[in-house]
């Protein structure tokens, strides 16, 4: 029996979109002779819905999509397709009044439909906000084929793998128990570094364990801030990967059970990264050029400053949509060293880009003036400094307005922790592309980009970082360098460690708590920052919900030092 | 035995802070005889703490402070104290790790802890990601009297009052044949419009049904975009009101359990508000106090266009933080109407506070010149209309760092809803105060608000509402009349009504399909706003969780529609 995975890359809520690239996918599986073709879950709709999933009208369209999905399909072949049922029984049970589900589409019509049973509700998911785990272990037979059916996190709760539970229940278990012959997992698993290798040692695990091949079948592409990586794949009773798909790509790949062996076949294994920084930039890649996309946008433009930041998103963008839809706009100020521009330039020049140039000395005059009454006996500072970056910010947005330009923001993850960075300036536009990147990461990644030629100019990678907004300035006379800022950070916000740890660790103090106070004291410009692209298991993103008006630092990590800001 | 309600308004991981104030409420409980103290839900940490329960020395310190809580209160005090408890079997089991618990607290240290049963997962509330449910019905015996201990939504799935079930469990029917004497909530429960008539008809239906007396204990305060109401209560077995605490204030109230008539007695019932405009008043007013004391700001800025929604935010802003506290700039530009300037400053003597005038003519002349190669050839439209907004968001935010206030922004629901306003412009601020308010709502308060005089000045309320950037525009030139569009607003956001059903209603078809359209396009303006001050059940804040790029809208609604994109 040929199975056929379709790793799609879904519209969020475009229900006729989607069902037609599911039907073309379907024509082409049969074409290579599969019997049964899989999709990711949520496929019909593209995960994560969201609140969409509280508008009776969408659930109502859903299910008539699903229905017509059904019956032009091929009839030789049955699909699984990712679709929300309703709880019938929710109102007189108190459940919630839907389920995550996959139907199984065969002859026309539904045949079956199965339950998601863990439902993760941390981090970016929301799932119990909408849903009601199934109860039951799923599977259906196709040709005398005994096929177990998991969705997603039914297959993450291994806990010899992990060492503890993180669920009740296991339904891979209970579907060894049931003899199953192999399991598909129906996912839409978000990207972040290294994951992959983690899925596959999982499941390889539980591959083993439970003595059952693994299908697993991932959504592929960009959802706002959620990139989708696809890499679906197989392993066989051993545990061994039979067949591997695309990374960040739509793609079909077809394994074979063979029903002799019981066990799967090798087919196509799609190559790994070879490395971190490789896999990030097509992560990145991806994810912009869905969000431009799917927004409805073909251009951006994008504050070039001939710093390292807005080189790599000016190549992210060239990369993602091509030279002739990328706007680079230079606004030096009388603060802007030479190389500023000249390191933009040779920038642009290497990726192909358009650019302009803007000074910005009359304006930073104009406000100047402007305020000169209001202002009188003040010294230049913060107001002043980032009174440029949103006069930069405002010419952006000009030019985004005018021409239906989508405007990317430049900011990296250190600078939006610590808050260095200008709320309505330079944190202005419709996706911050790199906001989940720590500076150290950006600094590697273009080391990688350049490494069969130069595309950042070597200047940018080599000269101090810096803002420029006052002579002389660099990022340094404000931050801790950024190999130490991320180790920092790294520790604070990815391993929820305490200041005495931080410092344990071999940090300075007074840089720890200060990081620490940094990190508190911006979430209010963090709360206004456009979609970041994630990248890790830890962004400042839908997944990060802080309060803002709050007196909690975790520098105050100890009983006494708790209670020693009550004198 | 006499029973205190402690309605105390805590700051956010203020655990030194949250605790002295209880100790404090406490001896004042003891001093007016109080054998029992109740306080809201989580009271030492505030309501929500959201991702600071993540951070493993924020949970430590709190059990910390809870222990020498526990040592520092009056001993002949019992007391229920809002915090977490760790679940050790979490990791066994695969259950969350946390429950939201009662401590209860007497002679020095911790006696018995409580875990709340329902966990709401629902427009604001995200209490599946921190909490795993308590299995058990929560009572103690105090002095002979038994006394059944519920949190917050606890009480909130009466299938009888619902006419459905929420949840599976009701934990107030198991309280109730346990036969406990009376029941205490302890709750952390966001205002919305009319909910306290709401919470009042529907625990008097179940002290009725259950013959339960019910002591209602509430949060007061602002959190974020949460306002607390307080307006703690208590009902005797017959379901009457015998006690209500202060709406909007903290406050100590204290209401007494007859042993022999097994009852509660009659105490002080505060009065409820005489209008839904008053009550939204003095909602708005805490919410914004609250958000600059706890954020550590004393003074405010505020741009004032001489419009409605400005006018009522400096109301609102001198009523919370004093006149002298409230600094209104006025910035007109060429296109601004003489009344601007006027009204403007008609508002500002009436409330008394400070204004300053910034003419933005230069500035817009400034950008112009600045552009004027970049815009060869391009017609005035919406890039330059908001160039002027982004110019007054500029000045705005200078005035804010330069001198420490705290920005206000003055958007209303419609507009936030529709999108009428401009992002990094009149968007910009670190609270938009009236974010939840429809603009019909707005005109309504404000003549609530010049009841016994004028406040708002006459013309502001009686001129056609006008953005002013462009000469002679007005609002109803790019919107339906706001009686329309608030109604339109209402059905598709609280209701989810499909456009079919808001037609059905009487609505022209053209203009129902073009503001659904509206609302769906500035997913990514909502995305950047400030916190909104939540005064709804559906607010566009910490509970609206809508993708941006999706292609979803209510207005395909049918088969049909859905399948006619394709073409």
């Amino acid at each position: 029996m040929k199975i056929a995975i379709a790793q799609i890359n879904p519209t969020i809520g475009d229900l006729p979109g989607n069902a037609q690239n599911i039907l073309e996918l379907a024509r082409q599986a049969v074409a290579e002779g599969a019997r049964l073709l899989l999709t990711p879950e949520l496929s019909l709709c593209g995960y994560p819905p969201r609140d969409l999933l509280l508008n009776p009208s969408f659930l109502q369209a859903m299910d008539i999509a699903l229905q017509q999905l059904a019956r032009d399909l091929p009839p030789e072949l049955a699909v699984l397709v990712g679709t929300v049922e309703e709880n019938l029984r929710a109102h007189k049970t108190g459940e919630k009044t839907l389920f995550n589900s996959i139907a199984l589409l065969e002859r026309g019509r539904v045949q079956q439909v199965f339950h998601k049973r863990l439902l993760p509700t941390y981090d970016v998911f929301d799932e119990h906000r909408y849903f009601e785990p199934g109860l039951e272990a799923n599977y259906f037979t196709l040709d005398d084929v005994h096929i177990g059916v998991t969705i997603c996190e039914d297959l993450w709760n291994d806990e010899e793998f992990w060492g503890k539970r993180s669920y009740v229940t296991n339904p891979i278990a209970d579907l060894a128990i049931l003899g199953v012959d192999f399991i598909v997992n129906l996912s839409a698993s978000p990207y972040s570094v290294g994951k992959q290798q983690f899925r596959e040692a999982m499941l390889k695990h539980s591959a083993l364990r439970f003595q059952e091949p693994i299908i697993y079948t991932n959504q592929v592409g960009g959802n706002d801030d959620l990139i989708f990586d696809g890499r679906s794949f197989a392993l066989n009773r051993q545990g061994e990967i039979v067949c591997r798909a695309d990374g960040f790509e739509q793609d079909l790949v077809v394994v074979e059970f063979d029903e002799v062996q019981r066990d799967l076949r090798l087919s196509s294994i799609a190559p790994e990264y070879e490395s971190e920084d490789e896999e990030i930039w097509h992560a990145l890649v991806l994810g912009l050029q869905d969000y431009v996309r799917k927004c409805g946008f073909s251009k951006v433009v994008l504050g070039l400053s001939g710093g390292i930041d807005s080189s790599l998103v000016a190549a992210l963008a060239t990369a993602a949509l091509g030279k002739e839809n990328v706007l680079g706009v230079l606004m030096p100020s009388p603060y802007s060293s030479e190389h500023s521009i000249s390191d933009a330039l040779a920038l642009a020049e290497n990726l192909g880009m358009k650019t302009h140039i803007i000074r910005i000395g009359e304006l930073m005059q104009g406000y100047d003036k402007t305020l000169v009454e209001l202002f009188a006996g003040t010294e230049f500072g913060l107001a002043e400094e980032n009174l440029q970056s949103r006069i930069r910010g405002n010419l952006l947005m000009a030019i985004s307005n005018k021409f239906g330009h989508l405007l990317l923001s430049t900011g990296n993850k250190s600078e939006m922790a610590v808050g260095y960075c200008t709320l309505y300036g330079d944190m202005n536009g419709g996706l911050a592309v790199i906001a989940d990147v720590p500076k150290t990461r950006v600094y590697s990644i273009c080391r990688w980009l350049n490494r069969n030629g130069e595309i950042i100019p070597q200047n940018v990678l080599t000269k101090a970082p810096s803002a420029e907004l006052k002579p002389g300035q660099v990022d340094q006379d404000s931050l801790p360098p950024y190999d130490v800022l991320d180790d920092i950070l790294q520790r604070l916000i990815h391993n929820h460690e305490s200041s005495a740890q931080i410092v344990g660790a071999g940090h300075d103090p007074a840089t720890v708590d200060r990081v620490i106070n940094l990190v508190a004291r911006a979430e209010f410009k963090r709360r206004q920052a456009p979609p970041g692209l994630k990248i890790t298991d830890r962004a400042f993103g839908t997944g990060w919900r802080m309060p803002i008006a709050s007196k909690w630092t975790a520098i105050k990590n100890t009983y006494h030092q708790v209670f020693s800001v009550r004198q």
